[in-house]
Formats: structure tokens, C-alpha cells, sequence
């Protein structure tokens, strides 16, 4: 190891967050968290959703230490020692000849780590955010301490961190395989398809609320293994035949069958939080409108044209066969759920804004001028001003990436805290 | 049977609405409506909540007819065509000697009905208005009949015009027992325990809208056995068990055991309808405030004090452990949906009003004056003004009885037709 105090390694990382598309609910190991039932995610583009991580080691730390949005939380919890011990124990050789640095695998015990995370979009509001934040904090350190693990192994040591974690160190269509083993060595994900292999999909979220969620999706998961009774029986009879066929329906770019059992695996895992004992309400009046209003569409149109899909929160998830399908999709979600007359629309619509221009939608007269959609008959359709925080459009993305380009790093190579 | 074409022959009576505590959903015969489970529901007041009906009998009447609240509505329905068929083939011999009138048995067949119903509560609003509704058919049809069946005998007839209907046959706790055969002779209601068993019951029933409902019961039901992957497990699998649980709570009065069985299983019977394709919302953000409010003041008070179940609606009904809690689930009640600035608090709380005398509320003053419950910690705490139309404070109640009292029939003994 370098004598000198002064110097500081950093990497910096930017993971993607996912959003299961046959859900994880419920674990038969919560320390290790191993999942009673494989599972399937889709990247989101991390353009539009993602988690920025620095990681940092020197000599001159005293402690391992966190920031998260800017503010510095604690590291004692159980997960968070889970990631460190299991990188650590992997860590490898590190040198940097320019900077006259050289770390043995043996000094990684001795040195402590300083983290700096950043969310582009709100936490614990049901967008995933711990499982993008573990992804990143695991990809970083495994860049940092020059791990040799392939990220199937890396997902490994993700999920113990946050359990849908592990599905974000990919990009395209991801499953979770939840595995046999008792220390969970097996329980990891691998990739399906690549995002260029159904790179149609357009991917539009409705952010109902960023509240903080009431119940965490940590206990909440707990308390439906405790109590549902029909948890077990999804997890063993129903998940595992729908694996199959949602494997089968993304390699055939299937939008069909994708879209039918989207929809009927989200409903499921919400029913399950609602066999729950107390109940779990994550969706709430405007989410239920929303698929109201697909569902309608959908019978109209003859064949699914858009999949919704619900993580442990009210904000909805809908993914549109094509461009063409998210443009139109876009006006009538802005026609039901018009901005508040104070919200801009540029604030409104965020992501991929080409696809408000496909939509023919330049400002907020033509929001004001979009007609009610064919398939509404009970006129005049009423509207919910206010009731969406604002949609995010996106897309199917790649994994997580490792950022050389210094100025994006979020803690000071000098300092090692953050800028 | 008489020459005279002049005379008419009534018979006019009351039948009480139910509310499952565990519930019926799902048939495995649409057309016999027999159940894929058994169910166990709670007979309400009459006084409260009823159907009144008078059925006519007259040479003179050229058709069956039917009014419903004042309105002629169809009987062509196969529902209602089973019921008559049903009852007309078990019809007796009926003289009334003072009238000078004599139906032989096989005069029935030709002679047509005129019925009139009335509820006291709105219809299709999830007050399971159509169990009431055919109980009362029946009974008052098999009385006028003069049918020698008893209420079990009679409560397999009407069945077959709303499943659910079976269990008003009966007052206090009644049991439909799914039943084996294939002509659904044997799927029928039988009572458990009468009202007395457990008169400390107090019943409020909070009305959160008296629209008429998107998804019928009928539909939903049918989409549910189609579509949903949960409902065959909890049929077969979960209801038996809690069946017999359920008896033995209502046998020994024990409350933890009937409220804990009776929440879960309207939850779960809710999770089923969420796990049908497209899903079935029938509770709202109101519905699930009330179940927070309920779940945290049980939880506070280290054991349930009070049950909530929900059927194919918004409404709550809340069955309070004894009169005490009933009015401090009442005082709660009020002070999270107070009733709009002009709306009377007598028409805000029908029903029993010495709970409201025992809440210590005589007036809106004494409702603005209400203090946060003890086990809100989150002060100030958010009330929902308006979001309730009304609440009914009611309780477990008696089955069907004839009204011998002319004055109260709805047809005139005259012409037949309603008053």
C-alpha cells in the first residue's frame, strides 16, 4: 500500500433501476433474502431512471461512511454490511502506477470506503429506487476493489442487499432465478434478451404520488408470508408456469401474451398484499382508474396494446407495443388526467419527450383540445386534474456502466466526501 | 276456484337483507346458482334494512307483473321465471272462507301473480338488496301458496334467484351449505344460531356511495371462475377450514376469533376479485381508510373490537364487539368523515339512534367537537368530509314474517295494482 495518507481512488458508476414484470413477493430467507418464486424485470432506460454511485477508498478514512441524495445515512444495517463483507472478501490486487497507488486484496480489510448516491427520481415512492441504489453499490465496489465475478455473481451479492437489486445489473429483460441452495449461492439473475431485442417498447410511468409509501415492501413482503394464505399457492402452482410463458412471450416479442400476463401477475401480487393480514393498500383510486382505462382500451382495440404493471406503491407502470401505440396512449392519459392549471408541461411530461411530439402535443392547448377517446361512452368522461404528479417516458435500457469521466463523480478526489 | 273475476288475494311480507362473513363468490352451476363454497352471513334488523313485498293473486290478472320501489320492471328473466316455476309446482290447495275464495292445486298453473316490492335502503349499492329481495319473493309467494316447505326447502327456491338470498330465509348467523348434488337440491341455507345467541353484536354500516356499481356481482363472479387463479385454491383449500372455524366462534361468542376470520375473508374475497381478468375494484380509497382505521384502533387496543367486511361495494359494514364499542367506533367514525356542512345529522345516522344518544352526540356541534382518537399518532390527523353519505347503525336481526296488517301491503286489494 502507498505510505502516503493523502490519496483517494474513487469510481463512479450509473446502475438502472427495473420494474418486475412477474413479480417477487415474499422471501423464505431473510437474512440471505432468497425469494419463494422466480422472477422477471424489465431495465428501464437509466437515461431517465437511474442511481449514480461514487465510491471512494484512501488511507485517510476512518470509517466507512454513506450519502444519499446529499445526506449521510447510517451504514450499521444488516444489508448494507452484507454488500461490504461479501465485496470485500472478493476484493483483489488494485494499482494505479500513475498515481503511484497499489492495494494488496490483503489491505482491503483494513481500508474504509466512503459512498455517495444519487437517485434521478424520488425515493421509496414504489420506483425501485433500493433496488437501482444496491445495484450501484455493489457494480461501483466490484469496479473499485477490481473484482473478478461476472455480474450473474455480482447480482448474488446485490440481492442481499435489496432482493430486486439483482435484477438491475442488467439491461433488456432480466429473471431472477430464485434458486435451491441454503446459503443462496444459486439464488441470482441472469439475462433474458438484450434491450435491442424488443426495442418497440415504449415505457411510460404515471406518478400517482411520491409520498412515502406507508408500508415498506420489506415488511410488508414479511407479513404476506406470515399471513396470506394464498401467497404460498401463488409462489409454487402459479408463478412457476407463468415463468415459462413470459420467457416464451419476450423471446417471441409476443406483445400479447406479455401484456396478459403483465397485467394478471401484477393484480396477482396485489391480491396477495390484500390477503394480507392487516391488508396492504398500495394501489389507491387513480392507480385502479388507470387500469380501468387500459383495460377498456384494450377490449376496444381487440389485442392488447398497452401492459400495466404495479411495484409496491400507487404509480403505474404501462408499457406500449410501439411508438405509435405510446403516442396515442400519452394523449389519453393526458386528456383524463389533465396538469394542475399552475404545472408546466415540460414538468408534466419528462423522460423521452419525442414521444409528446408524436403525440401532436406541443403545450397545454392541445392538452385543453384532446377529444375523449372512442372507446369512453359514458360522455361527458370525467377528468382528474391534479391526481398524476407527473409521467416519466422511457424505454427498455442497457445495464449498469461504469462513468470514466471524473466530473461526474459525486464525491471530491481530494477530500473523498462530497462535492 | 271462484267464478268471480272481482277478487283478490294477498299476502304481504317483511325479509331481511344479509352480510357474509364469509363469503360467497364464485358458482359452479350458473344456472341452479350453486356456490363452488359454503358461506356463513349475519341476518341484519329488519327494521333497519328490508324488503317488503306483497304478492296478489286474481282471476282477473292477465300476466305476471312485478313493481320494484313503484317501478314495473321485467319478470322475464330466468331468475325470476325459476323462482315462480318453483313455487307454482309445490303450490296447495288455499280457501279463505270469508272472502268466499278457493284455489285448488292445480289451479295455480293458470292463475297469474302481481308483486310488488320495496326496499328500505338503495338498491345495487352493495346492500345485497337482491338477496332480500328474492328471500321476500319467495317467502311471501309460498306463504300466499300456501306451500308446506320449510324455510331450508324454501331458501334452495330462492337461490335460484340470487344465490345469496338463501341465507335471508333465517334471522342471527345462517350457514348455505354449498352442497354435492347436481340439481342443487341440497345447496341450501340452514340457520346456525337465531338472533339472540349474540345480542350484544352492534352493526354500523357506513355507506361510502350509493351509486349503482360498475361490475355486477353476477358478472364479476362468473369473470372470477373464469379468470382467476386464486379462487379455485380458496374455495377448496382455505373456505372449509375457516367454515368450521367460524361456526365455532359464532357458538362460543368469541369476538378475536369471528372479527380476525370475518376481516381476513372479506380481504380475501376482495384479492380474488383483484386476481380477475380485467380486475374487479369494488372497495375504494375510502373503503381502505376505514379498514387503516379499524386495523390500528384493534392493534391499540391489543385485541379486535371491531370486524369489517365488505361485499361488492364501497360499504363498510362494522360489527362492533357490544354497544360500548360500537359507540366509540361511532365517535371515531364521525370525527374522520363528518358529515357535510348542510347535511342534518339526523339523516346523516339512520338506523338505532341511541348508539349516537350513547356516543354522547346530540347534535354537529357536539360532532366538531370530537377529538383525535388516542391511537392516531400522526395529529393533526386528515378528515374526509363528505366522503360518506351515511351511516346505518343496525344489528343482527330476525328472518322473515309475514305482515298480517292490510294497511301495510303495496298492492291495492282491489284492483291489484300498487297504491
Amino acid at each position: 500500500m502507498a505510505d502516503s495518507k493523502k490519496w483517494v481512488l474513487m469510481a463512479t458508476a450509473q446502475t438502472p433501476t427495473n420494474i418486475a414484470v412477474i413479480k417477487y413477493w415474499g422471501k423464505r430467507d431473510e437474512t440471505l433474502i432468497l425469494p419463494v418464486n422466480d422472477s422477471i424485470s424489465v431495465t428501464l432506460d437509466p437515461s431517465h431512471l437511474c442511481t449514480t454511485t461514487t465510491v471512494a477508498v484512501s488511507p485517510g478514512f476512518e470509517q466507512d461512511r454513506m450519502w444519499l441524495n446529499g445526506k449521510e445515512i447510517s451504514l450499521s444495517g444488516g444489508r448494507f454490511q452484507s454488500c461490504l463483507r461479501e465485496i470485500r472478501s472478493r476484493a483483489c490486487d488494485v494499482e494505479d502506477k500513475e498515481k503511484g497507488i497499489k492495494i494488496e486484496k490483503k489491505d482491503w480489510e483494513k481500508l474504509h470506503v466512503h459512498i455517495a448516491s444519487y437517485n434521478n427520481f424520488p425515493t421509496a415512492a414504489g420506483l425501485a429506487s433500493s433496488a437501482a441504489g444496491f445495484a450501484c453499490l455493489v457494480f461501483s465496489l466490484a469496479k473499485l476493489m477490481n473484482l473478478k465475478e461476472n455480474p450473474s455473481q455480482l447480482s448474488a451479492i446485490a440481492r442481499q442487499g435489496s432482493g430486486s437489486a439483482c435484477r438491475s445489473l442488467f439491461g433488456g429483460f432480466v429473471k431472477w432465478i430464485m434458486g435451491k441452495d441454503e446459503n443462496g449461492s444459486d439464488s441470482l439473475a441472469v439475462q433474458l434478451v438484450e434491450e435491442e431485442h424488443w426495442n418497440e417498447l415504449v415505457i411510460i410511468i404515471a406518478v400517482v404520488s411520491a409520498r412515502q409509501k406507508e408500508t415498506s415492501s420489506t415488511s410488508g413482503m414479511r407479513e404476506s408470508v406470515e399471513t396470506s394464505l394464498l401467497l404460498q399457492h401463488r409462489a409454487k402452482e402459479i408463478v412457476p408456469k407463468r415463468i415459462v410463458k413470459m420467457e416464451e412471450a419476450i423471446k417471441n416479442r409476443d406483445f400479447s401474451s406479455f401484456a396478459q400476463l403483465t397485467c394478471a401477475d401484477s393484480n396477482q401480487f396485489h391480491a396477495v398484499c390484500l390477503d394480507t393480514s392487516p391488508p396492504i393498500f398500495y394501489m389507491n383510486d387513480t392507480s385502479h382508474r388507470i387500469i380501468s382505462y387500459v383495460e377498456k382500451w384494450n377490449r376496444s382495440e381487440g389485442s392488447p396494446q398497452v401492459a400495466y404493471t404495479f411495484d409496491a406503491g400507487p404509480n403505474a407502470v404501462l408499457i406500449a407495443r410501439d411508438r405509435q401505440v405510446a403516442a396515442q396512449l400519452l394523449r389519453r392519459l393526458l386528456f383524463f388526467f389533465p396538469p394542475n392549471s399552475d404545472t408546466d408541461l415540460n414538468s408534466y411530461v419528462l423522460g423521452d419527450k419525442s414521444i409528446l411530439h408524436d403525440a401532436g402535443i406541443g403545450g397545454s392547448k392541445d392538452v385543453e383540445a384532446l377529444q375523449c377517446p372512442p372507446e369512453i361512452t359514458n360522455v361527458p368522461a370525467q377528468k382528474y386534474t391534479g391526481e398524476i404528479n407527473n409521467f416519466i417516458c422511457t424505454k427498455p435500457g442497457r445495464g449498469p456502466v461504469l462513468l470514466s469521466d471524473e466530473s461526474k463523480a459525486l464525491l471530491n478526489l481530494e477530500t473523498g466526501l462530497p462535492k
